[in-house]
């Protein structure tokens, strides 16, 4: 074959699928607070979860379990949780602008993500304890971590082509929230909670956050060296864009 | 509100999207050969990017960049980079069932993907080296990894959309290959190595490999202790499933 065929054109330009999954991906947008009354089908979370199912992983491991929440008190003392960890960051002057966790309290959809790091000796490793082996772990343990977000960033999209407004809510390393919702849900101490999903119909519109363009993050076949920052330019942004990139729209950055 | 009006249950009820996003998750399967002589397209590049750009970030802060690489001689090195690694851990004698890295050489879609961890100071962290600083950093670690994941899940499924074949190949951790890359493209030293991303029409049909039941994922409420894998059960797994479920089509396992 020299160049491309029609057929060849025509078979991996499935343009009509390719445009209904931007719709859903550009339609995924974050927000923090839903309709506390609304009330999730129950196959809907088993779509969603469908998805995350569907997602790949390190030597196909599959090493996540997710842990759909209905019960309102539970959903109340994790949102209390989080809002615990909120305030001692606040404490410690962090500068960080946290967003409110209140809305997760009352998320009429609510997922709790969990991953088996135990898993990590299924990847390449040593298992010998050696400066290598440590090295090749650090490794597995990315290679977790990537898959656990590859499944959930597919359960996320099937939520947003259902309708619904997300909020993808990082728990990882977190052991003291980690610690406290375990005995809530019943959490094997081998497990370790990653990330809560929470979804529902929207409180107020959702709207699009600021996003790079295109030719700042694409590069051909050397990295432009426009689309670097320098320190300076990163400490700078801290400082000057993030507060407006996190939580306003798109409309009303610059 | 009590319960769902007929009118949420239309708003937040679309399967027909719904469906069309799982038709591309699960045609998204891995295949590590691929046409040599397709083109891919360079709007084809854009489109995959252009789902990678929308995907959701820690603090919103983006932190990734995409290396399109087109030409044949760098191809050949990377992939031998990779077959270099895979001889390595052969002659450390880890076990793990590698695949073949030949493909990469020649995959019409390359993509490099790159991740900024400078931008784990935009994350909750002090910066000021105490012990619990530590403990946000490695929390901001990850969090920055998944965000990488979440954007490079999304260009996965853009491929898959078009109709390509995929191959998601973790670099991470991998040092030796990140600083033997680097100069070939002109990656900044400050920047990590995370990914290699193929695609392309392939060369054998690809086959759906082998998934957990949505039961053995999906918990309701409560951790399901059927669901728990012991750590002799962990090792049975990798001793007699492994190498079945990371090459077999899923019919032909168990």
């Amino acid at each position: 074959m020299s160049g491309n065929s029609i057929a060849d054109k025509k078979t991996f330009n499935n343009v009509v699928q390719y445009n209904a999954l931007m719709k859903i991906a550009e339609s995924r947008m974050t927000n923090r607070a839903f309709v506390p009354s609304y009330e999730v089908p129950k196959e809907h979370f088993e779509m969603i979860l469908e998805a995350a199912r569907n997602a790949p992983s390190g030597a196909n491991s599959q090493p996540w379990h997710y842990i759909v929440v209905t019960d309102p008190a539970v959903k109340q003392k994790i949102g209390d949780f989080f809002i615990k960890e909120q305030q001692l960051r606040a404490k410690l002057r962090m500068g960080f602008p946290t967003p409110s966790y209140q809305g997760m309290k009352t998320a009429p959809g609510l997922i709790v993500i969990l991953s088996d790091f135990r898993f990590i000796r299924a990847f390449p490793v040593l298992n010998d304890g050696s400066a290598m082996d440590l090295r090749y772990k650090r490794n597995a343990e990315w290679i977790l971590l990537q898959s656990v977000a590859a499944s959930t960033m597919s359960a996320h999209l099937a939520a947003a082509a259902l309708g619904y407004a997300v909020w993808w809510s990082t728990a990882v390393g977190q052991e003291d929230i980690g610690s406290q919702i375990k005995p809530l849900l019943g959490i094997p101490d081998e497990l370790s909670l990653i990330d809560i999903m929470c979804f529902g119909p929207p409180l107020k519109p959702s709207y699009k956050r600021w996003k790079k363009k295109l030719d700042e993050i694409m590069h051909w076949d050397r990295f432009n060296r426009k689309n670097f920052m320098t320190d300076a330019d990163i400490d700078s942004w801290i400082k000057n864009t993030r507060h407006k990139v996190m939580y306003r729209d798109r409309s009303q950055v610059d």
